[in-house]
């Protein structure tokens, strides 16, 4: 048992060794990888790093330090936390972050003008009950959904600030002057973080979300143009385009309440979140077909070779034309031109009559009478794939067509 | 035109006024509605209002405050901070705080030693450059996949307390004194956060995903029952059932992570967060088949009435036993049981055989001579369903079935 043991212990040393000299390496692979993957990280470190130090400049300088004193290191606070990676969170957090301290301090004023007048012992009584009340009901009010989505962070730092002011207002006379001093520092900090954000190389969540929209758009096309070339190479990861359309709700939410925030920032108009959001929901339900579509084709169990020979070519044309108009709707996105309509569908519409053909010319094979109604589908389907084109490019409202 | 301006002018008063008046009644359904869908939001709300209470009497209290002082603040702004809905979530945050202000002190002591035997100017250059170079390589390091998962909050403190020190002591002999005095306090404040998180109606973000799960299967039992019943009411809203299962990714991660800080806390094993972010995956698989299946039944051409009438029943049947089945395995995750597979798979692979009966009963409908096929379609898809249950119930892992 013993000599088990030490064995294990070796090995166990062994392993832990040869992690600690694949660290630095796996380390520097990462940290090159982060920065490949978008060089705006980068750039976004350094502007932090550089913040920081405008800040703490306020408190190493002696005439800045002069006329500001002690509470420089509020600045310094806010920066760290305020300072986002995107223009329109940063936006987002300062203005919450304002709006919270101010709303806090004129309460805390408030609560302080009244507790003032009372004796020592209910004073502090005073205070505990107020802190438990409004302990209480903010924290109550960060679970509705309208406040959650839009000032979560912005009740934090109400409740923070009064809390804070509250309570110091028992042992600290002048509290009202320190908030004062207190509320300057914090606008320094915001103006240093609005400065950084919006003027030296900025980045807009407006930018990501179109830049996601189009990717999505992207991934798409590709994903049924594999699955076309499916069988030559097994083993090609169609499901790589799609993926990232699939779970893409919450991030496309997140960057379009940012976008919100965002000003109108360049010749172009601004960024139409809200229709990307639209767009996202129906490219997702795109998606779940595409999913479907391919757990299909994946199946152990195929068609008999003789009868997909008869339908290849009009079905690769229909997946070809199909993934085509997802690629000119991906660069007419990119590029921020109309594309026309009418090309788009022609081509569809001709994809489908043809399929539609195949499928007549082998009656045999499919529900006899129907040939009507076939025909009568495909050109609703090409009245669908025609709104939609209209939809995504027009940015009107986009319903969700229940059979993309 | 003045005219017109003056009517206009009032009917914005009007519509104001009134969306004032609506304003009391909509606000109590609000406070009302979040209350009753989930009533240890409630108590989360008192557990905070209650918590600040307590660090506050630290302030309010003679003897309290003398043995702690004007420090005594930093307590309630870490009890504001950390105390999250969640126990999971208080504890991630709650060591991510601590973890982070340790490091933070002991690089900040470290760079303090260093730039103390230097002269004042060189010093204020060298505070200058550390807080830039660290707030450079600390954002940075919030880009990492791994660090941003389950450390981002532990950097943001560090970053931040970091600075808070190094400026300071720039300025402040004590500084060490000061640190050591808040890091008592911060600690009094987390002491108070994880006795309420963990004591006093607990709330655990594991309970909260097992819930989800099957909340997740039962979802899905329903909008494949609800789609049977398609015909009679046409307004039924099949798609509430699979929507949350959708969607459900980033909400999983979450709580699984979470889950992973939380201690096993009852007579049960620890809740599979794991496997439940696996079988999570599984099931929005399975839903995009159903969003499809959805759409195909919602398309206005239909097959003939006659065709229909042939499969209505075996196609019922399956879609029935496959909404018990589900059910069955909500109800044995629920209440923590095994249930036999073999119930399941038996009643499911015999309506199964009856389809495949319907089927072959009409070859002249169908690819003539693909009947064998068809059969081994039908045991695979048993077979499957099967080996899906059993990596359900016995959380072993799930890979992917492709063609759920």
């Amino acid at each position: 048992m013993a000599i088990l043991a030490k064995e294990n212990w070796k090995r166990n040393i062994h392993v832990i060794s040869q992690k600690l000299k694949r660290f630095p390496g796996l380390l520097w692979q990462t940290i090159w990888k982060v920065g490949r993957d978008d060089p705006r990280r980068v750039v976004h470190a350094l502007k932090v790093g550089l913040s920081l130090t405008l800040v703490s400049l306020l408190y190493l300088l002696e005439p800045l330090f002069e006329g500001i004193g002690q509470n420089a290191i509020w600045a310094v606070m806010t920066v760290v936390v305020v300072l986002e990676f995107t223009a329109g969170a940063t936006l987002c957090k300062g203005l919450n972050r304002g709006l919270g301290t101010l709303v806090a301090g004129s309460l805390a004023f408030l609560i302080e003008n009244i507790a003032e007048k009372t004796g020592h012992v209910f004073r502090a009584v005073f205070i505990g009950t107020a802190v438990f009340v409004i302990g209480t009901a903010a924290t109550y009010m960060r679970f509705f959904p309208y406040v959650k989505r839009n000032y979560d962070y912005g009740v934090l730092i109400f409740l923070l600030t009064f809390n804070l002011i509250t309570v110091s207002s028992y042992r600290v006379s002048n509290v009202m002057k320190i908030a004062n001093e207190r509320l300057y520092t914090i606008v320094i900090g915001c103006g240093v973080c609005l400065l950084m954000t919006l003027f030296i190389f900025p980045i807009w969540s407006g930018e990501d979300l179109h830049n996601s929209t189009v990717a999505k758009l992207e991934g798409l096309a590709k994903s049924i143009q594999l699955m076309l070339r499916k069988k030559s190479h097994r083993r090609i990861p169609i499901d790589k385009g799609y993926k990232a359309v699939l779970d893409s709700k919450s991030q496309d939410e997140t960057l379009a309440l940012h976008a919100s925030w965002e000003p109108r920032h360049s010749r172009h108009c601004r960024y139409p979140w809200e229709q990307y959001v639209k767009l996202g929901a129906v490219l997702r339900h795109f998606g779940y077909t595409v999913v479907a579509l391919h757990g299909c084709l994946q199946t152990e169990i195929q068609t008999p070779r003789s009868y997909r020979a008869l339908f290849r070519d009009p079905c690769s044309r229909v997946a070809d034309e199909v993934s085509k108009a997802l690629i000119e709707l991906a660069n007419s996105i990119k590029n921020r031109r109309r594309c026309s309509p009418g090309i788009l569908s022609d081509y569809l519409h001709e994809a489908l009559q043809d399929l539609d053909d195949a499928l007549k010319s082998q009656p045999r094979l499919f529900l006899g009478s129907n040939n009507n109604q076939t025909t009568s589908m495909l050109a609703l389907a090409a009245a669908r794939a025609n709104a939609i084109q209209k939809h995504a490019k027009n940015n009107v409202g986009v319903s969700l067509p229940s059979s993309l």
